[in-house]
């Protein structure tokens, strides 16, 4: 069979996964085909434990998961060359790319093994959860030109990023939030980055240099960029009183709104709904952010002008406004979905380890043929 | 149209490419056109003539040349910051873990700024071009505690590197003949690095990003590390006499031999004939190697058993024992490959820009829909 040429492979399946499934016509995302509510909204769930369902298959009893947390929590420091490598960094680089860099160092520090051992398999993921939101944190102080702050021990995984980012101990209630904000974006199934991911993992590199990679990608404003986006276009709108003449501004020009539609999500995306909840309990809890009514009228407005054409509130739509909330500073908004969505790269890994084919996929030649070397002389 | 799933994309246009072509069955390999004999035979021809051509699909006349030239001679040196980032690497890291994160280290320095700038792409261009060969010596002499090597403004592109490779001017032939082999591997379609590479630009992520993960995936042992493993492999041999019974062992127990086959080429890869002739004249006048004429007997003996087969010697066969005799370490064949093929990577990087879609195929999903959440205490 000859397949069609189609530009950035729309519809062609590049690989069988059971990791995760979106029905974009009806909102519903699973992960290892639990709804994104059932998990996100249990008081019991935890991010970690999330990834552990992701990349294992299965959700973790007791033991499992305090073992998978302790080893987690033993690996986030940073080793002292990674802190002196961050320290050469300029101050004015994006946090991406420091942590890019930082993802492709640690290769430097762990001696490479077969990629068929389950041991392997795992001291990788460990240290790579472990140590992703250390590297967040790390360049994020020391870019003010602050001493990077330790982990701390006591403190779960959602709430030491935030105390090591922000320098104090966070409000339980804040880190319960950000925590089922990172279940949220854990996984996606073949977004851009994890394929890129797949695509480095296939030729049995090691991890490290897929999770570079797939931080390379998600880096892109097509991709990572788009709450930071959220954020922007929303102080640019200012008053809840601007929203409707902005929007009619946009829409007459034909530019995008950011933070609505999907390529899949015809109907609100289940994680905006969620996103949003957990917005308006920050907002509750630690005071009003007169974005968030800019937002909601934002929403009220493009569901009248644009619904009937399946346009709806993305992920990317609330999650600014709660990071925003809980001190995160705009641009590790892509950082803080990387920490979030190295366990649906890893799962993904390790996945195309078990089953793994080179990716190595053909082109349409539109190019000459047999064309003659000129001599410098002879060239205009 | 429902395309069915292929492993690693086998057969599946990716993209719509003009930069090179291969004819399998023909032993034909293109550069926009140009069959790569005529390129790499030709006295004039240089590497950076051919990244010229690759990446802006003309022969640069006299004064386009000189000034890309000196665009890169001007850029060779690198930042003080990362070479002090590149004293915290552990002697012990692997190299191309080493140039991954200089390369995404390499995107800290530079802001960021619009893709249909060509003056950002030049810039982009040059400076990777320029620096990469920097960074894979000055890792090397680092490694072993020198200081790095200054890049030389009177030596040539391939000349530079290895005076800063082996802290003495090399002979210009050995120079010559390294130039030439740069150009064999500058390009060759749609590869796994190359790939990645178009699948993170897909997203507008920076250049260095985008370089950084194609050097991630070309360290795989399944792509970039095979030329290694032939050298591995005729020193396993250690003797001509020992050709035909290690053969015999090998294709008794199905094992591969390494430096043979191709997924595309059905004949001798053409690159293959270049790269032993100039093995050959390397030898005429520098002293034999024991293992060329080991890898002679095996290419003889392979061809009776597996010529019918399309088995025949491919890039990687020749290029070992040429890199060996211009002192190149067995462990950084894989990065000069790199600095090599950031050629194509860059014609890549720009031709998807110029008609960007971002990646994002579908999965077939194998997993189940709609599994309860249950509670810890209720897990096996």
């Amino acid at each position: 069979m000859t397949v069609e040429f189609r530009a950035g492979l729309e519809g062609i399946p590049a690989t069988q996964s059971s990791i995760s499934f979106v029905d974009g016509q009806k909102g519903i995302l699973e992960y290892r085909g639990i709804p994104i509510q059932d998990l996100a909204m249990q008081e019991q769930n935890t991010f970690l434990e999330t990834a552990y369902l992701l990349i294992w298959n299965e959700l973790p009893n007791r033991d499992t998961l305090a073992e998978f947390e302790h080893e987690i929590q033993f690996h986030r420091r940073l080793k002292y060359r990674i802190r002196d490598m961050m320290k050469c960094f300029p101050e004015s680089g994006h946090p991406m790319d420091a942590l890019q860099a930082c993802a492709a160092a640690l290769g430097l520090f762990y001696s490479k093994r077969a990629l068929d051992d389950p041991t392997y398999i795992r001291e990788a993921v460990v240290r790579i959860l472990a140590k992703i939101p250390t590297m967040v944190a790390a360049f994020q102080l020391m870019r003010k030109g602050n001493d990077p702050v330790q982990p701390r021990d006591d403190l779960g995984y959602a709430a030491n990023f935030l105390y090591m980012l922000n320098e104090q101990e966070p409000d339980p209630f804040a880190a319960r939030i950000f925590d089922i904000s990172l279940t949220l974006h854990a996984e996606h199934t073949i977004n851009a980055s994890t394929f890129s991911a797949m695509v480095t993992a296939s030729t049995l590199t090691d991890p490290y240099a897929v999770i570079a990679s797939a931080v390379g990608t998600l880096a892109g404003p097509l991709h990572g960029g788009a709450s930071e986006e959220v954020i922007l276009m929303l102080e640019e709108i200012g008053s809840v009183e601007n929203v409707r003449p902005f929007l009619q501004d946009r829409l007459e020009r034909k530019d995008r709104i950011m933070g609505f539609g999907h390529r899949v999500y015809k109907v609100k995306d289940p994680r905006a709904i969620i996103l949003q909840q957990l917005a308006e309990q920050l907002f509750d809890k630690f005071g009003q952010d007169k974005y968030y009514d800019i937002a909601v009228e934002l929403e009220k407005a493009v569901e009248e002008k644009l619904g009937h054409k399946g346009i709806y509130p993305n992920v990317d739509f609330y999650s600014g406004l709660v990071y925003r909330k809980l001190g995160i500073p705009t641009d590790l908004f892509t950082p803080v979905f990387a920490i979030s969505r190295a366990a649906g790269w890893l799962a993904h890994w390790k996945e195309q380890l078990a089953e793994n084919r080179i990716f190595r996929p053909t082109q349409i030649y539109t190019g000459l043929h047999g064309q003659p070397y000129t001599t410098i002389e002879k060239r205009g």
